[in-house]
């Protein structure tokens, strides 16, 4: 993948009261004051991987190729994880090595994945505990300068891959689970539409034991508070509530069973 | 209204910690890498479209008409609400049909609106709970690259008005209601400052029964927890707790009744 | 300090739920569509100006001399306290007289202050309660258009300075304060490293008496939910829960007493 970066997006669990996604942001522009500067976000839930995996997933494949993407989600800061400079499925990212970008790799050709070594594209002095500052944001400005990623360090073939869950089929119904809760309430679920395609029109789905009440194209489709299953715009099942917060009426969240059934 | 987009602003309720406002962003420069994006909110409460009126309208007549903005507070998605671009009082808008940016229509000639019904410039695959991604961010993208609104859809001359609460004025009294708590918890009622001019200096304002000590100029002029009547930054009467939180204070909100009365 | 001015940074404790952040931004780009915006933060806690202080102090440095950084944490607004332009190490600021920025001036030479005075650059009418709009933002635009600073106002040598918390050392102990909370709810103390530098190895450090486990390089060396002590990126001695919120779990902030102490 050749070509210029020129636009760097920051996804962080930093929130904005703190001073660290300002001090990164300072980073960037002092060694690239051209670059542009694109928040992703900075509300992830602290150290939530797997939040941060579904989150990259839905959102980066829709960038240009010209986008550089710095994920600072980072449990690991300061231990020996290494950072990793990805080219996947069309896009460019600068992850810790805790698999918050495999969900990406799905498509097509293998990742290139380089190790980031050299230290003369860090900042002097580097901290244990603030590499997003001090490693992250000097390593993606000199990328949007134009250095070859393969002077970062050597190219490697073993990294850390975050479990991905796999709805079970059976012959009468289908099992998956909540992947992600929204900022809505809305509850998604890992089973895709694809796998339901072939079901019969009386398929029902229930969560927690919780019988959803309708199947519907849209939200708007029905009155609000009523409990409805739909696939969303990520391509698989959701329940969510009309107008309302689902995860917080039902009182379940990431994990929860969800079951497809028919006779 | 001719003359080139270079800048596109977004007001939506998708919160960040969702990949939603992520994957519009990405579409948009995935159309033209060169726009200026501006984020104005994404913390409108939850399909909130008198929330939104009141932010437009107090937010967009600053900005130049070099700007477009994106509003996606969206109850509707997927129904048949439609889609408009708005051109109303210099300003240019993307919005759904479901009166957010009426009250900026005051401002002298009547607004031109086009339907959005023309799928070239789209999404090949349009989903049906994500507009925002699907319609508004590649339309914004085309129109900032000179594609002709008029190019978009028909122009229409019915769209959904909403409804705007006007005080009364009687012998002694002024009735109102607060239309927004901002972030300060300060109480903005819908009595303009005109309204008020040739009051009595005597004239007293009270919230749900509740007196207000004092009609100031500023915050700074009184003690920390006097809780006040001033002008808002947008003219109307406004009612406030020094260095507090009024709404909190009060346990009051929007639709609480407002009176300002005299002997 | 000559040089253009090309990016324009935002503080402020408006939130984005209000339409204060945006309005800002319509008027610094209706004076200058071509200005870099960024945000540093909306979410500095309302009128919390010893906040602001760290927050400043800790991002400010990292960026290039090209930024103009406009900071809107205001208790005064519309009373007599002035609005100042700074310079002072390397930084340039647009701030109301409150102290916030005065933990930057420790480095090297004097800053220059200029008051604001001269209306021509502002809004042609002028709120009593949103400077940020009428006074900062147009001010702003006007100086990364070129305008020379020195035609905003006089030269000042009188200002507001923040007092600044120092620990202390006695012949056992260093006794400190924790000045700063994170959003991680890492507690951050004025001691520096600085000052530890020479402590035998048995150091311990208790917080509200309550006594950390152990002093470490970072998060990352402990198991989850350990009490730790180690240095923040910001040089002084910070406690933090790994993996946890150590403010919450302790029910601390700002203020609580640190002790370091040997034998």
């Amino acid at each position: 993948m050749a070509g210029p970066i020129t636009i760097v997006t920051l996804t962080t669990d930093f929130g904005t009261a703190s001073p660290y996604v300002a001090a990164m942001k300072g980073v960037l522009l002092g060694v690239n004051p051209g670059m542009q500067l694109v928040d992703l976000s900075h509300h992830i839930p602290p150290q939530d991987v797997r939040h941060t995996a579904f989150f990259l997933a839905a959102a980066l494949p829709y960038f240009p190729p010209t986008a550089l993407h710095i994920v600072v989600v980072d449990p690991g800061v300061g231990t020996k994880r290494a950072i990793l400079y990805v080219e996947v499925g069309g896009c460019r990212l600068l992850v810790p090595d805790n698999g918050c970008w495999t969900a990406l790799s799905d498509a097509g050709s293998p990742p290139l994945v380089i190790r980031l070594d050299e230290a003369r594209f860090w900042r002097a002095e580097v901290s244990n505990t603030f590499h997003g500052r001090d490693i992250f944001a000097p390593v993606a400005g000199h990328l949007s300068l134009g250095v070859d990623p393969q002077l970062l360090g050597p190219v490697i073939t073993d990294w850390t891959h975050l479990p991905q869950s796999t709805p079970l089929r059976a012959d009468k119904s289908i099992t998956g689970e909540i992947i992600f809760v929204d900022h809505f309430g809305n509850l998604i679920s890992n089973i895709p539409a694809t796998m339901t395609a072939d079901l019969p029109p009386d398929r029902r789905v229930s969560l927690a034991s919780i019988g959803v009440q309708r199947w519907v194209r849209t939200y708007g489709e029905t009155e609000a508070g009523a409990l409805i299953a739909l696939f969303s715009s990520a391509g698989t099942l959701e329940i969510a509530e009309v107008q309302g917060n689902a995860a917080r009426r039902l009182g379940v969240g990431v994990g929860t069973e969800v079951v497809v059934s028919w006779d």
